[in-house]
């Protein structure tokens, strides 16, 4: 790694510096105020780590199972961040190879500006890949089934269904920005201009906002999980929970794991931080299936902090754009080895050898925040 | 709506280099150290919002009745921030034209520039207005009821009565402006230039505290608002109630309604945020009669953390001010679209299809606030 | 009072300006990182005012006894401050006039530099005034004796007996200028030039440190109350409290009242504001003798929530300070009708119309700090 | 003392401007995001002393008894930064002269620039010098009990044994500067280059971190501290317990002493302030052997809290290292005099004639923190 670049805000800087101003707004904004943006990074200061010593720490084991399968580090990509890759077009296949490189796992958005079949296609190359899909459900459902199936055909293993996107948050840039994809860029899973996002003209608004208001279902509920399993053999995960309740329906539904998520605080601000809502949603789960987080994700201690809150791995999606627009591949690769020393060294500095030693007993939520 | 103006802020910053900095300075300033002023708003982002997912959001409804009136925005203007309209002369008008567009209502005060009469008229040019009087119990109590009485035969629907101000709060930016009222304006409900604050003269001291300690009766007590009940028809509602039991006297005392308000935190210093007392106004009254707030509201999310923690509705002040500076009457009516496609937007985020299914789950305290 | 000046702090803004920066530095500081400085003021914004409406506020009453003087104002000078007077010589003098106008008391500091006898003539020159010694113990306890001898022989009404102040506290700023009085000053209760502070030569220290060392008693313990009980007839009051069990026992040894202090937070850093333990103090007590307070009182609603926690009534220092230095007696005057005037509107505000009927129920301390 | 410095603050301040950035760095730095390094110095100020008043203090006893060597102040000296002494090579010699002097004791690390012999040497010029050896555990057993037996030989009084650092933690300063030790300076201990770390050449990475993953053994376990005790006859403590589970362990592992310590917040970031565990630790360990803290102590009144909280004393470290930049021995000298006067005017302000007054009720937590 540069000795330049020794945390995550590092890539982001440089990356704020390459980026055209609309692209770095839309990667880096959040809803409304940006007060759930800001609270999902410093939810994970109010945890404190709290180390036991003399532990024969000889090598730390990072692997864990997703579902069926086996991945070197609990932490994956999310190019579920959707438009991801406007600085290297091929950017989906960049951040996969980099996933399989580094040995763990990539969540595709729907969105994405390569084809579920390219990513796959680049994975592939040499084993070891593993991809899912990130879904939106469409007001078209026999597009949107077509989307599922070709990802099944392809190979990915899971779909995330994402639950809270009826409309698309207020993004005050974006909306300022009149954000639009730029003409060489199109959401590449879909052929029309009008499901590409890349038609002309979508007026003084976020022009996103604009598309999800056509062509997304505002009207999804419970019974569409189960409608959507009717029509896949793959693991179903409901991306978007934020509290225990939730969480029950989706067991109830069926559901192949949660994943606690506030869209990266781009839809409704004011909502809690992921982190301050892990426990509750671990705790009503009750081991049904496996609960699963992002939002805030910066550092190694930030992985760690959520494994021993009961995730059992973390999503992260802006650093993987900031590695991806500072060097392509080679950016995302570094930002994923990055995190996944500093979460070597923190489960070596806190008495873990293995992902199951982290226990909740780990960490302690604190009173007050200091002024620090 | 402008793609420059995406949220309430941004007409405040318009507005601020459009008007007389007295002018601003008088709308913008709360009492003493402005304590309150601040904590009004950031009481806010003290809730959370803990939306649920997949819930069939197809339409939503903003429907509530108040009292007799059905309106189709649980927000409504105040105009008695009072001499409100120093930039348009004929403010009141166009800011109840505006409250009739979108299809809510307007509290307009005792000491508007543009009378009781003349506002009505400006809304009944065509069907749908709702106005309610904002009233100051005045020394010389005829003079009191001939407005409750011109608000009567004008078709206004209620009384809000004012009953937090004996004597008028320490506003150190008016005392240093030695605020009065430009020359061209008046309180236009007044025939006397001591009465309708268009004297020369205040001396070194805000002018307006001047007036108020001369012309304001200070002894108001329980008997005045029996006193006025007797002598109108109209529902009286008082405003600037901060706790249950003086919530409970008003409602042993017979009124139709409490707007819990610190007067937009000109007052007093040192009082609570609003929302932090809603829900003790909100149990103390038990259901007797309606609820509302008024101060620090702005934004969508905020009148669903009001609804949710027990108001019927909200009322907004500075941000029609700002609005009104901006663009006259197309200002006061962007700023109510504005908030109310945030509102409709959080609700649809939240799974509320409706007013009514607003609860009180859907807010959570903080513990504590965090460093953002 | 002059247009330009709104608040207390409008006073040592200009105070600033005209004071030598040693002098403003002296006055200005608390002991070493000054967070108690700090927090002396800030405990006045953790508690809310909760008042209550429609009560019949016609005039407001300030009267209050001090143990027998009946006094206009809740509200007292300290001039145990100490050197209080560098740009006014006359500054004692001014102060007790001043005092004397308003209707109010003053405690003069063995350390000032008018003699017991000068300010006692000042105020008597008209009926009315209330006059205290501040009382240090020194090692001498004949010079100790003569001081509170001459007091009674003036017409004090009571003694204030410092017991904070074994040693001077670190106070950065006096140590970095190694503070010392101008030439033309001295403390003149004092006739040798060593005990009243006007040798020429401290060493690198705080000249005031290296007095206090020298000359007054660090073995103060509790059968020195006896023992000055023993020697005057006039009220004895401890200043300097800031525990429950403390209390007890000054009440035990038969004190007159209590005098919560941290010394301005001079003394020691990191003790608690005043404030925060005001109630402990007074419940300690159980109405056995009266109990005072200052520190960080600043504003009409400071003094309300005093009154409010229990105290009987407050002191302030560095106000008069301000107001002696921007314009001598006149200053003084200003500041303490300014304060009067705050006070008189916020219990108007919250429903008191005399300080008897300052409850309790008044004040309500915040569980947390906002963001304000 | 000079009159320019009154606070450790300033010291670093002189220290700053004379060290080469790359050292500065390197003491200053704590882990990641420094958060703990905040949070160390931040956790002093969330107590509050409560002093009593009224005690004969008439002169203050700073003497305790480590194990068996009385000593005049609770405070020692930390050599065990390590790698202090780049502006005087003697550094080493120099603290050890300033805590003979002072009365106090020294605890040298392994990685001192000094041999454990020299600065032995160096304090035993004349009586009274107190010594303990701060020691890595080696992958090299050999090698770590030969620092073992030169201490005793020598004449040092103890063990302090690390075990929190298998790896070192990530400081990005040192990561960005590529740390590495001046080339006419190495750790003198240390024969071989590859063990003194004076290599020429560490790569990108910080070189310490290089090096201590190549020499130290990072599978310590609670069995080592039976392999040491049984290899030498000196007192051995724990450095770096941060719970009371940890420190039952080390107690049943017959340690003498534990050293509450997160390594100046310099190992994993996210860990609680030392003062905010100390007191779990004390009542965990209920009496069985002594327990000491380092970790943002910058003042008199820090010591007196910890005292408070159970340390039997507390330990410098950075401090020191201003001290000796700023004008080597004399430097150190008097950061250990200013604490050491701060401590007895502390606890002569707080009513403590001795350190066996100092007791739990002098402190206070409290429940949230100001706006300071």
């Amino acid at each position: 790694m540069s000795g330049q670049r020794v945390c995550v805000e590092d890539f982001e800087k440089e990356a704020k510096k390459v980026l055209p101003k609309a692209v770095y707004d839309y990667y880096r904004s959040g809803a409304d105020e940006q007060n759930t943006l800001a609270d999902n990074v410093a939810a994970f200061k109010r945890y404190r780590l709290l180390p036991q010593t003399l532990y024969i720490i000889s090598c730390i084991h990072l692997i864990i199972s997703f579902l069926t399968s086996p991945l070197i580090l609990p932490l994956y990509c999310v190019g579920s961040t959707g438009i991801d890759f406007m600085r290297y077009p091929d950017g989906g296949q960049a951040t996969g190879r980099s996933c399989r490189a580094v040995g763990t796992g990539m969540m595709l958005s729907s969105w994405a500006t390569s084809t579920i079949e390219e990513v796959m296609s680049a994975m592939t190359a040499s084993p070891g890949g593993v991809l899912w899909l990130q879904l939106y459900i469409y007001k078209d459902r026999e597009l949107t089934l077509s989307l599922v199936h070709r990802a099944e055909e392809a190979g990915y293993k899971a779909i995330f269904v994402t639950v809270d996107t009826p409309y698309l948050g207020r993004r005050w840039d974006d909306m300022r920005n009149r954000f639009k994809l730029p003409s060489h860029l199109s959401m590449s899973n879909f052929s029309s201009a009008s499901l590409a996002f890349s038609e002309g003209n979508y007026g003084n608004d976020s022009g996103l906002a604009v598309y999800v208001a056509k062509a997304i279902d505002p009207t999804l509920c419970w019974d569409d999980i189960t409608w959507l399993k009717k029509h896949t053999h793959l693991p179903v995960i409901v991306k978007g929970v934020l509290n225990g309740e939730d969480a029950v329906q989706a067991v109830n539904y069926g559901v192949d794991g949660i994943l606690v998520s506030n869209h990266g605080a781009r839809q409704l601000d004011g909502v809690p931080a992921t982190l301050d809502v892990l426990e509750e949603v671990v705790k009503a789960v009750q081991g049904r299936c496996d609960v699963y987080l992002d939002g805030g994700v910066r550092r190694g201690t930030d992985v760690l902090k959520a494994l021993a809150l009961g995730a059992k791995a973390v999503f992260i999606g802006r650093p993987v754009l900031w590695g991806l627009a500072c060097q392509g591949q080679q950016g995302v690769t570094e930002v994923l080895e990055l995190i996944k020393e500093e979460l070597r060294l923190a489960m070596a500095l806190s008495g873990c050898r293995s992902v199951s030693e982290v226990s909740r007993s780990l960490v302690r939520r604190l009173e007050f925040t200091s002024r620090m």
